[in-house]
């Protein structure tokens, strides 16, 4: 089999750093971007962006989802804005969208087995994360199995693998790989929302800056 | 928690069988319905007639898959005819869809979570069926476990349940089973082509009629 991957890329710091650990892994990249009714696009700009500089064949999907259930997709719900670290550690906040990490990692599951990939790669961090259980270990793990047991080629002996490089990694030591990779940084979104600059102040943003503050970096996208 | 399923319902036989199984234990039924690409609607509109017939609440959502692989989904793919059994028993068809059911628990799971259904319902048989590996007692093990691993409500002790009432079931004791249940039989589309007809040919066909026969009924979809 070839050294195929499909990457789960969303544009933002983590899943561009861990293709970019692809790419010099070796691996011929396919990434994959969901749109899955956030109520910005901005990440999906970036992502776009990026893949386009490299050269990465990049399909954009679009979930339509009838429901809802997560103020990431609801505008009549609230994002969670200025949550402590501990809060972020003891409980899983809104932004939490009903079995994404599932939904996305199916997704890609599909296409590496349709195209012969042998990997799918995952930018999810459960150290410095807002708490989603689609994050974890354990979680990872028991999709590799149902990669193992739900298709063809797992049947055949030759499992997809699942790669989630970053997991076990605190964003302190995400941003100094990111920056040993020559991520472009600056073109990364990671704010939960889509105005012209990150509002830091969403889980999203506040974990991106405690990531750039511990590496003792500034994050060249915010303005001076 | 309510006594709520998901079920995910084609409007073949299997799946209307297992729709009225859900309804007849009591619980509140929504009905998903996912189209993903196949080469004709026919299914789909026995969902819709059936579901609308009944009074369930139906989404039908549309994957987009930017991949092929399969010949249910590539008219450029032959579908294999009259597959004797051992060759079922055997061999993984070209009419294997990619993670096909992966996404569909995936679909389900999310919907389930946001509305706070117990349990999704799947009619998948490992008995008499084509060998797809998504069909399987221990693939559908290996989902369950993600669906408790991957989401908040499994997190928090409420995993959601998948049940596969028919996964041992012979195509003869599922036709019995439809007839006890007074399943419209002859609103249920189980060929993977879409014309007037079924076309007795494809393994869908055969073991329907296989089912049919060995209950000793008759199939009231095929004209005499």
């Amino acid at each position: 089999m070839s050294k195929k991957a499909i990457v789960l890329f969303s544009g933002g710091l983590d899943s561009t750093t861990v293709l970019f650990q692809a790419l010099k892994e070796g691996y011929t990249v396919h990434a994959l971007t969901i749109q899955y009714g956030q109520l910005h696009f901005k990440e999906i700009d970036s992502a776009k962006r990026i893949a386009g500089d490299l050269g990465v064949p990049h399909e954009v999907v679009h979930l339509s989802l009838p429901w809802k259930g997560s103020s990431l997709v609801d505008s009549e719900l609230k994002l969670p804005k200025n949550r402590s670290a501990n809060e972020m550690e003891t409980g899983i906040p809104s932004t939490y969208v009903p079995a994404r990490n599932t939904l996305f990692l199916s997704y890609a599951l599909s296409w590496a087995e349709a195209s012969q990939a042998d990997s799918v790669w995952i930018g999810a961090n459960a150290i410095d994360y807002s708490g989603y259980p689609d994050c974890r270990p354990d979680f990872l793990a028991a999709m590799e199995n149902v990669y193992c047991l739900g298709t063809k080629l797992g049947r055949e002996g030759n499992p997809i693998k699942i790669k989630a490089p970053l997991v076990e990694k605190t964003k302190s030591d995400i941003v100094k790989l990111a920056l040993s990779l020559k991520v472009p940084l600056e073109q990364t979104w990671s704010c939960y929302q889509g105005d012209d600059q990150p509002c830091e102040k969403c889980d999203s943003c506040q974990l991106r800056a405690k990531g750039f503050q511990e590496a003792g970096e500034k994050d060249p996208i915010l303005s001076c």
